[in-house]
């Protein structure tokens, strides 16, 4: 199979750590280059919630994501591709990467894994959206309208070319937690036909600015993860990502990524998908993880969350009354007013008074401690000091 | 009466217009100075809705307000004062108001001047906040709680001293619109007496960095409105406000203000409490007008509403589709990415996708422009071109 244009884009590893399989890198796009490991912030619906552009700068942030599937209902593909872009639309001027659509049809459709190991959601009406797989594709409902709508491989590969994200990502089911091994082969199997097609459909309408990820799936199955871990690297794909169901527990998935570890491409780009605490990062940059991406950040701010480092539990809740009269800021290393200025009681205030500012500050406060983490990572994987810096961080 | 120790602040007219009674003046303060005319802009519970101050400074803001009713509530000027003030409390370094209480106190009980001129709101239970008005002060109870709760002249004062603001008010009756002339006038004759319990109160804990203002009440009756401004000018305040129900229409509300400006005390600043639309700000910087507050620009922002010069409504809603594909920024004049960066269909997007950075990007936007509009009202002033001014503004 043919390398696809790539040319404005690379990647570089610049530093392996002398033990273990963590990495420093550089990830170059055709808008801008960002140093590995990062972490990519969600801007689901082409905004990252409550917070702008150049907030997002003042707090340290390289690159940003948008999902497929959300951007394809509201405001519609043709639309951002008519206004220029998603860089365009949003003022987002760095890295951006947007996943392929199929992880928001899934578990809107069946419950994301996280949900079915924790057993929300079940029966509820609003899982009906998925209708039904087939080779083709999958159709399923707009949660907007209820509309029936299809997403392909193909159709995938286009909307993100309209978009016009610099890294983009192959179509492919979200395999469920609670579905034999045998439906997981299947369904891994099928993903990876639709990773060719994908491949086959972005070479076809090739720019050079745009790079594709290719997905290894196979659920809790080493064995299947094996298959498609090679899948990927035998691939023109120009990065690897592992996505699906890793299983409930840090060794489950820990045991999960191990499998696919080994046949990793060595020379790409390997992003988790949707995985993203404090301790998850220093838990898988040590098996090579480049790239990191969660809602964590800035859905947990909404909800008076505030990420801490050196706090056990890596976050403290600003609603509880012990903060009443905390005349403390959140961390004044942290050169920002959000961390620096604001005390804590204020931000208490502002979540009793159910004033936006609150999620905003936390938001802001929240991204800027995952940069200043993932700085700090990168500098000790350069200087071999990981173990300590993970004690600083969740002692 | 002695006048208070007021050492900390003052006022300056620097330019009266050649007809009319517009002008620019001074307003110094302990935390800054401000030209005006000018424009406060309300931080109800002691925070903009969606901007933190670095963004009101950003937009070009000189001063704010705070309100004592909702901050006596939540989270109690006890421990505002044990923060170290409400400017240390919410990182607003520059000049601050606070009102006296009441307002909140009677809209909330009997409803505000609007809401009965325009019928809402009548015979609803939030209504049976207020108890009791009686010559010592006003009890009523708690929109948080339901605890009862009682505000004095004398409460009020000690609660605004322990706020900390730079300019504070009198406690007064804002009375009712639909009630009698014998009421309005025993209503108005009882605020006076208040207003001289403020003025005792405030004397006794005066620290030379507050300046109290008096209240004009007297409702629709012009020979009302005369007895109460000949009060204010005739005791030790340092500012002179407009307040209380001004009838329904801009007729009423000229006559009304147009029977307190002969009385009004000439060398202190004016306040015009709770009016600020574009046509406002025309309409009374002519009459001598010095302030204005109104927390319009920000809620109309988060009602999808963005100000507009040179639009003869003032304003725009960017839900409506005709914006779905603008492509065109708000305004490109105002040197801030709200205004100058993104376009309107990105902000018509967030709205649909009910995302909360479009609300923070209206509300900056919107208090950029009323400070635009407060320049280029100075502007005018000191060249005499209030008209053509006005024409471009509202054309």
């Amino acid at each position: 199979m043919k390398t696809p244009d790539y040319s404005g884009l690379g990647f570089e590893i610049t530093h392996c750590a002398a033990e273990g399989k963590a990495r420093v890198g550089r990830l170059k796009t055709p808008h801008g280059t960002i140093e590995t490991p990062n972490y990519i912030f969600c801007g689901t619906k082409g905004a990252i919630k409550a917070l702008s552009p150049q907030q997002m700068r003042e707090a340290g942030t390289g690159i940003i994501l948008g999902n497929t599937y959300h951007l394809m209902i509201q405001p519609g593909a043709d639309l951002i591709e008519r206004m220029g872009g998603l860089h365009e639309f949003n003022r987002w001027d760095g890295p951006m990467m947007t996943d392929s659509g199929g992880f928001q049809v899934f578990s809107m459709g069946h419950g994301s894994c996280a949900d079915e190991i924790k057993g929300r959601n079940k029966g509820k009406s609003e899982r009906k959206s998925l209708l039904k797989i087939t080779e083709e594709g999958v159709a399923f409902r707009s949660y907007r309208d209820g509309r029936k709508m299809l997403l392909t491989p193909e159709g995938s590969m286009g909307l993100q070319r309209q978009i016009g994200a610099d890294l983009v990502y192959q179509f492919d089911e979200c395999t469920p937690y609670h579905v034999t091994k045998d439906y997981t082969a299947k369904s891994m199997e099928r993903s990876m036909r639709w990773g060719d097609r994908c491949l086959a459909q972005f070479e076809k309408t090739q720019t050079g600015r745009q790079g594709v990820y290719g997905i290894i799936q196979g659920g809790v199955y080493p064995d299947l993860r094996k298959i498609s871990a090679d899948y990927t690297a035998d691939r023109p794909f120009f990065g690897t990502a592992i996505g699906g169901c890793l299983g409930g527990s840090d060794e489950e998935m820990i045991a999960t990524v191990e499998a696919c570890v080994p046949s990793l491409h060595p020379d790409r780009p390997v992003h988790f998908l949707g995985i993203g605490r404090i301790r998850d990062v220093f838990m898988f940059v040590r098996r090579g993880i480049d790239t990191f991406d969660c809602v964590m950040p800035t859905r947990i701010a909404r909800h008076g969350m505030a990420l801490m480092k050196g706090h056990p539990g890596e976050r403290i809740n600003l609603i509880n009354t012990q903060y009443k009269e905390d005349g403390e800021p959140l961390d004044p290393a942290l050169d920002i007013p959000a961390s620096r200025d604001f005390s804590k009681a204020y931000i208490h205030h502002l979540f009793k008074a159910q004033e936006i500012l609150g999620m905003q500050i936390l938001a802001q406060h929240n991204v800027a401690v995952i940069n200043r983490l993932m700085r700090e990572v990168r500098e000790a994987i350069k200087t071999d000091t990981l173990d300590a810096l993970e004690k600083e961080w969740l002692a």
